[in-house]
């Protein structure tokens, strides 16, 4: 009779669980007594009754008890002991482990020295570390991408859908297992190559096929430099205004951050900024982030010397050259540098769709092994089918048209856009006038606050960004920085003019 | 006269430049022009041809002269001065600069606190950080990938190519722009659902959907967790063996490693691991890697308890638990916990095929919000159209008949495996009987070197990995670390055969 309370439990138990329904028997058997060992309502130490009986008592059958029971004790909720039956294991933690670790507890506490862990408030204890408040408490991304003229988005509408079926489909019919794996060797040795033949030709990038990684976009390309060429604490530099992206990354892996002014010939250092050598430094020398600058040659040479004086290292984000409306894409920093200390970063996700999360880094050959070995262990890219698919692409000449037509139709949006705001505005705002990329800066006079301007805009349902936010340092110029690339003409004309008027109305009040 | 020698320079530059020839003539001039500045040939100030002249001695066209001009203007090459012609720019760095540079330099080297890192050998001053160094000097995973036994390796080739297929192009036939974006909201919504309801049902996970995070895999979840949730230097317990993975990502992020042993019940800190109070708890409780161990009920509460009481979060890698070949799987750890100090890992690695590079990760609701952000931000997952794909693979059950298509085989090589060889070594070696997982472990005597072991069983084409190179601690176990899941039965006899007479002349030569 011992054994009727806990089938009478279990019997309710089963009776009760409801949501249960469509989960096997021998599963509803296992949680119930499982819920009733946590709930203490069948404590340590106590008998199960034997399978024959509970099968009885509950009109089940005696394999669903066992199934039951056997996962029971593969998980110690229960042992058994031979001849003597099934007893509710003894689940609290060991007694004098547990009041060790309480005394070593009271210990720490008493102690004069508290950790600084100790002195934060209550909240952050129990939610992210110092580093992780600071990378959460800025939602810089996630909010970007909807309504006009949201910065760095691409046109992916005209994305080749049937083209692109057709070419992944050649591999996934074919049942090729081997693209199935992560792929070690940095990347699909085809694609690799066909990346050095476009960086090569396009992009005057100096390279072979060996200094070529495939990554999962530029994010993952960054923070591979940094773990790899940066030690925490290591400064970076980064370009004052910045893209956020590398800064975030440079950020979550604890670089200290040093901004350096960018003028009209891109980044220009200061005899002061010399005095905190960089280990990296991030740069967009083709089309600088946010404002559109191309690094002129003097500054490039500049930029290298110091890199191999201070034995840094330049990140050469190379992030959306291949759109330049007028002459063609501006060589590559990588490709000047006679003393290998370029990385040079570039990504898929502007050229094809952002979601595919392609990227490639050309590493210096002295760098290329280690890259390789790290790429592997830390992050895996794997996607070879995808990989496979655009190598196909590229090769048989279709990214080339692709470009092309990306190119056609960004350039007709630009202009567009460009005309439409400056027959509002006239002369009361400069427009950037680099013929490339996918967005235009809007240069605002130093009293406007370019952040209220932009939220005003919100209100108007587009999504622009105020150039200031950019800034790391203390003079950001203020102004508006407004994608247009994937904007239809229509919407171009009607909010162009919207966000003019809005401009114009803060302007001259 | 005086342009004479540039145009003469020119053809002799564009007729040698062989390799150039399929490149538009536009652009020949160009490399030439730009090589011959780079060279000095041309130097600072000398001023160009008219385009008009040039076009005559090169016999070209006019416009493929102005093109390649306005190229080198646009790169700051060249310098337009109207009415008087164009001159190559004074290239050198800015004369001031330069030399405020080098004397800060000097400055530097004269000090008497040399940085530490002006005290590393040269090589390593060219080269990797100090943590690059150490996370390149180890090529844990890249050459393990082939031949039998390689642990953690599944078996992708019963993968339903033509399904997986059908299942992709109905979102690339339907042209589907919205899922071409890197989608921001923590992953595909159905997918996240499917998820939820999966590891709901299968692995007792307490959740709603806002707590599922869509990934590029396990590494680039444990990263987000070692950023988000730990400072640099910040102390992460890790099993001892541990999974390098794992080992890889938190030193990467400057983590203080500090190692627990595993028993046979699980991890189990001793008085004097709770000195060194944790940040991080890496935990695979439902399958112990490599070891295999299920870690017991009283064990998961005292873990969940010293997470409590220290203020860690344990990170819960369930990574193969669907592969149990007796009884179901092993409830998570994550449902049983009552203080939400639990983040859970899992990937689709494993159960679809490794270079999917799609994992989910389980946030307490007081992180949901940060972790969303910082995966935007950090790293965007992208990969929507897959994700699309792999959720209706979920919800139309082809998922669930995978598994069990999956289970049953590796069941069978495991079966396979474990008779095999116990058949040559009889009683000589243990070998572990935990009924789960990818891989069996081959417990060996501490007078044996596993690693010379391994290293024989290579020669023989084997690809086994010795049970010690997975432990921080100085007392390793000594064994064999062997994969099944993806050797075919006549291998697996073969080699299987093979490996066991290795192991047994080394044990009684």
């Amino acid at each position: 009779m011992r054994h009727l309370p806990v089938s009478e439990l279990l019997s309710t138990a089963l009776g009760e669980a409801e949501f249960m329904r469509h989960i096997p028997r021998h599963r509803r058997v296992y949680e119930a007594i499982r819920k009733a060992i946590l709930n203490q309502q069948l404590p340590p130490g106590s008998k199960l009754p034997s399978t024959r009986d509970l099968a009885r008592d509950l009109s089940l059958s005696r394999n669903t008890i066992l199934t039951a029971f056997q996962q029971l004790l593969a998980e110690g909720y229960v042992i058994a002991q031979t001849g003597s039956g099934t007893f509710v294991a003894n689940t609290p933690p060991d007694s004098q482990l547990a009041s060790e670790h309480r005394s070593t507890e009271k210990r720490h506490a008493g102690a004069g020295t508290l950790s600084s862990r100790a002195k934060k408030p209550a909240e952050h204890i129990l939610r992210f570390s110092e580093r992780g408040i600071r990378l959460t408490s800025r939602p810089a991304g996630r909010d970007f991408e909807i309504q006009p003229f949201a910065p760095g988005m691409a046109d992916f509408s005209i994305f080749p859908f049937k083209l692109w079926q057709r070419l992944q489909n050649r591999y996934w019919r074919d049942a090729h297992t081997e693209l199935l794996d992560y792929g070690g060797a940095g990347g699909y040795l085809p694609l690799r190559c066909a990346v050095a033949k476009y960086l090569r030709v396009s992009r005057s990038v100096n390279l072979t096929v060996d200094q070529v990684l495939i990554t999962s976009g530029t994010q993952q390309s960054l923070n591979l430099c940094a773990q790899l060429l940066a030690d925490t604490g290591d400064t970076a530099w980064v370009e004052d205004p910045c893209y956020w992206g590398a800064r975030s990354v440079f950020e979550a892996c604890d670089l200290r951050l040093h901004s350096v002014i960018v003028d009209n010939e891109g980044l220009s250092p200061q005899a002061a900024d010399l005095q905190t050598a960089p280990r990296l430094i991030y740069l967009t020398p083709s089309h600088q982030y946010p404002k559109g600058v191309v690094m002129s040659l003097a500054r490039r040479r500049l930029m290298l010397d110091i890199a191999e004086r201070k034995q840094a290292w330049i990140l050469e984000d190379d992030y959306d050259s291949e759109f330049r409306y007028a002459g063609r894409p501006i060589a590559s920093l990588q490709g000047l540098d006679p003393y290998e200390r370029v990385v040079y970063l570039g990504t898929f996700s502007k050229m094809l769709y952002p979601g595919i999360k392609i990227g490639y880094m050309v590493v210096p050959i002295a760098l290329q092994e280690g890259f390789k070995t790290a790429l592997y262990d830390l992050q895996r890219p794997g996607q070879m089918m995808l990989q496979a698919a655009l190598s196909d692409f590229m090769e048989e000449g279709y990214f080339g048209t692709h470009i092309r037509k990306l190119r056609l139709l960004y350039g007709q949006r630009r202009e567009l856009l460009l005309k439409t705001m400056q027959n509002v505005l006239g002369s009361a705002a400069r427009i950037s006038s680099e013929e490339s990329g996918l967005h235009l800066v809007l240069e605002l006079p130093r009293e406007i606050d370019d952040v209220a301007l932009a939220r005003t805009a919100m209100e108007y349902n587009m999504n622009v960004r105020a150039l200031s936010t950019y800034y790391l340092g203390n003079s950001p110029t203020r102004g508006l920085v407004i994608g247009y690339a994937y904007v239809v003409p229509e919407k171009i004309i009607f909010y162009g003019r919207l966000l003019a008027n809005i401009v114009k109305a803060k302007i001259k009040p």
